[in-house]
């Protein structure tokens, strides 16, 4: 578990490491921000600690501490938010888009996020809190949230656009060369858009609620900026349908491409078949021993032979050129 | 017909067997909660039984009776609950996904529960009301309820991600070798998620009924219970369509695997075919029995057609490599 | 035309037949209930007949009477309701569903029912009324009208288990050989439950507007059973869009089974050729009539070439097995 | 430009021709309804000649004259109404659906159509105005508007009807010989229901709106009629839809046929090839040129080799059975 | 960053160009509406410059500074409009389409246009304020926004066009002969719908929030305006619905053709196959050496053979003939 606390407001700003979740909360406050965040940390460990802090009620309770993956969900409580919302990365070498829950729990002036993994999106956040000229130190605890909730979703479309990147590049090849290992990469793409979408769409309603301000720790001036986010949500799933589409017509081209080269393969069999098979024929026809075969002693028997065969490979070969064979 | 009883509140409970319904029924209440379950009995025998203590209208009866398979459905009634919903199970060995109806009638302090099979998903609840400390003996009737819709959704989870490794798979082992049987287990899967999502699709009916507390047997005290319990079943449903697109997308994994290896296996056809027949050809010519063939006489002869024959393997070779044939 | 009257109440019943239509109707009601069936009738005929009894506006008669096939409907008015259904029948042969338009007539205390064809699925209804036990007797004629369109429903049901055990056969046929007289009976069922959803939507809304009691005619009493009969109908939607997505899965099936099949033929062609053009190839080699060919001579040439014949079998051989073709 | 009018009440009609549309509008209007009819002229043409008699906003005028093609739509204004409706034809030859313009403009007592080609669709509706005793003589303008209209939406049911039997067709030569210009038609039929669509679905917003009153000049007595022709549009837009899953099935048919033939054609291929190549490499190597090869010498030689081949044909043949190859 | 003004009212109008918005903006204004365009300019040069004049919000200008690209949306205040909208234009060669975001910010009586390149749609819009009869010198700036919208619409709609006629010429090409590079075009085609789709949706809400007058900038006179290119918008998102649906036929046309194609390949392979390979398997046998082969010596033996081959060759041919395989 690794604790860090920074706490603000527009005069100035703290940053801290604690040893315990107790520690943190049990400091006395001097900004009007407090911001803890938990690394590292199985959600029920979290929970306990801060029970006395910010109480949830029981159901939610049971509901976090059993399930193992959840998803997403806003629950509005009378002085606190728990918000639990999927932090993605995209796995550069299998292209696969790996999920970490991030739970956000927002109280009156704190901000308590906390997941399992080290590692989170929120350095932009922290670079604007230093910098003493940046909004967010002149706003509250829910511009914060804001913030945070932003991170993640630019995060969200800084890992479709790579997608984006990735289908455009698999459709390239697709065309040139339908290889096996190509379609494994768009059938697992194909996949990874589905969870992502799972992933996604419950974070519209969780947005939808904050920017109704059904939760009075949202204020007036921060709405404006929460609608945006919403809208941004919005955008985040029409990318991920189009991306889907997009991956499904990727399909399609490989389908077809695949057929395209069957179809110039079997061209080639049929034309190299179709004019020696023939030959071989005639070859045959004056490779055979009986003793009465008037052709054979003729003076001009051979070159005549070799003429037909000629003549038939000529016929053939305008034959396939009208058909557009080659 | 296997009947069983539990009664309990915060400071007890009793499990019993009985012999007949109606010698359950009868016995003295002592606790806050009875909970009687019949395993092995069809619902027109327990209806019939139960007729006088939770007097079904006419045409409930008329049309639970008739019915052999139901939709599942909820039927508020003044002072009790009557309400049908599908029991999952996986049988292991062929995929196939078996439903048996449980009836659930809730009245005031009482729960009755019955199936036509023997086996239920509701060991998690008997423990749970064993334990002394667990909120289920501290809560009503409502709360079994939910406890034990809750337990039917949780083997729907458990089924749901089963089926989804399957489908996992079935994917790895489609890429590497398109047979036949995984075609099959494959097309099994996917109708199964058709029958599934017939069966799971009304229950989003029924929770929102309890949730909306439409029966005064809900209390508010559960309500946020069977909230939770609304949420998961859309997330049984979004992942029901969640399957059904990746096994779709599987299938056309597979169609595009097959296409693939046909493609392969022609390549080789037109290869050996492309490079041979024209050799044979020239074999031929020479295997002719004519006269007069200044070749055959030639010093030279043998050793030239192996070099022509060399230099046409050679040339064929270069072409295959150069449309990246192998 | 052939007409039967039913008449009853919880007292007793009568049943009869009448020549023509107007001496049904100017008979003297002594029941509560009177059904009036006509078969074998076209709608102009009948209306032309029943106009008296039961007025249509304008606008009705000229809609039905031009019409030839007609849109579910119901026309609700200030004392009757005009309602057309379609009644269905499977066809064993040719698994086609042959629809027959069904008109029912409900006034107060009289339900007139007429349809072009002979026979009908109302059987189940009429042993009802003959049993003087029965629910039936003790109704209304609402009752009665909910029975017509509960048989109705009824046989929709029946029909579309049926489709879904010829489905069900036919992916089992399918997956071992799929022949083209499988194809064409798929299609066919496609195409059927194309004209059977049409058939059955508008049904919705007809059951809808009678649950909703927007006629006087339709009782507190029965609102229930028309309830009922909506869920049904409901269900019967849904049953069709399963069954659509699960023949629509059978040509997937179909046509992967093709592919498979096509693949299979195509690797017995490419091994048989592969092995035999290069063998052919030798033996043409040494059968050329070269003059200077020193192995032909040689003592051990022909068992030689019998070694290197074999050899590239085996070689082959042991390619086809790595690569898995059989 | 060609010009009729006709004009008719409960007591008589005329029917007239002018020379231009100043001539018609001015005329005294004796009768209750007065139907001008315009044919082969530009909506430009004629809108600047009516615009006095029906004063449209600016705002209409600049966008029916700049725009080349126009979705159906309905203006209500004031005291008249102006609706843009497409009037369709199949061309018997290319199956090609062609669209004319229909404007019509309604105000009180009279109907003005008018279109770009010669020719319409309202013959019927003429008859009916010819005859004394039919309702049209008896109502007002709005019922003439419902008349044309109704007349405009049976003959796209006719159109609908024509390619519904098309298809029917279709899809039993595609079974049976799944040509290439049968995918034509099929493609192009599939082109025209999306053409279709887009023209037809705004007509349902104009006859809901017609059906709403939202215009004075529809009277209580039509609004039935126009309900009536709502249901109708209805109908036509989900007959279109069938028909689009109709001919998405028809293609999937054709592409299923054809790979059932290519199946069978490397049936035959691979029967033939796989009985006759080992045959041919079996002659090959008796017609080798070795000095040494004992067989040649043996009295049964040239016997025992017809006996092998022909064993090796009855051994092939029983494998293709067992296969069910044939 | 190129800046023109177009100042005009009702009794004339001037054209200007300024080297800095500064410079345009504190020009004393003489006329009713003014136009400033500003090409070929980043979005926050130009924010950075109007700010004082257009104030907008902080959490605008911070949304606006930081994306990349962004999504259409309307962003209504107090006194002001700040639209951001597409240009689109088809690059004639590759068939793209390349999207500029056009921002529009509008106050009383002032347009500001601004985009990233130079060019723009806007032509028809200047010739029509430099002629005094039009309507837009009438009118005040919410017209001029209309004009704008019209004129950005009117562009898609023709580039929507070009795409449909560009798909009807590939289909007819695919029908013929479908090669790998219109397989290209169409899979791009199909991909740029996606990208427009996206890209047009959200003009949708803008149009309709105009409509609504949501802001008191659009007076009542130029609503109906508004209405009708709300309806532009609509059938902009038909008809690339309609492409898409188009297109994917067209690819469905092409994976056929191509398996027609691939049908038609394997038969001329397999005709020649099956007429010669039997023929050469009989020249096979007379080509052995054996001994004894009593039919080499008969007389007529050599005659037979061809006798026999032609045969083999007719029966051949009417068994194909029988099957329609040409």
């Amino acid at each position: 578990m690794y604790i860090s606390v920074i706490e603000y407001d527009a005069r100035g700003y703290q940053e801290r490491e604690c040893g315990t979740i107790q520690e943190c909360l049990s400091l006395p406050r001097t900004r009007a921000v407090t911001w803890l965040n938990i690394d590292d940390a199985t959600r029920a460990e979290v929970l306990e600690e801060v029970a006395k802090y910010f109480p949830l009620p029981a159901y939610v309770l049971e509901e976090v501490s059993t399930a193992t993956t959840e998803r997403p969900q806003i629950i509005t409580l009378d002085d606190h938010l728990f918000i639990i919302v999927n932090m993605l990365s995209l796995n550069p070498q299998t292209y696969e888009i790996e999920a970490e829950q991030l739970n956000l729990i927002v109280g009156r002036g704190v901000v308590l996020s906390f997941g399992e993994k080290a590692g989170d999106v929120f350095d932009p956040v922290r670079d604007r809190i230093r910098n003493s000229q940046s909004r967010i130190r002149k706003l509250k605890a829910d511009y914060l949230l804001y913030s945070l909730l932003d991170a993640i979703l630019d995060n969200y479309f800084a890992i479709l656009e790579r997608v984006g990147e990735i289908a455009d590049n698999l459709e390239d090849e697709i065309t040139e060369n339908p290889s096996t290992d190509k379609l494994s990469v768009l059938h697992d793409l194909r996949s990874q858009m589905l969870l992502l979408r799972k992933a996604v769409w419950p974070l519209r309603e969780i947005l939808n609620s904050l920017e109704r301000r059904e939760s009075p720790l949202i204020t007036r001036e921060t709405q404006p900026y929460f609608r945006n986010l919403y809208d941004h949500a919005i955008q985040v799933i029409e990318t991920i349908e189009t991306l889907r589409d997009t991956l499904g017509q990727a399909f399609d081209l490989y389908l077809t491409s695949v057929s395209n080269r069957t179809n110039d393969i079997i061209k080639v069999l049929t034309v190299i078949s179709t004019i020696f098979i023939p030959l071989t024929f005639i070859t045959g026809v004056y490779g055979m021993n009986f003793e009465n075969m008037p052709e054979l002693e003729a003076r001009w028997g051979y070159a005549a032979v070799w003429g037909v065969m000629l003549l038939i490979v000529v016929i053939m070969l305008l034959y396939f050129r009208r058909r557009r064979w080659f």
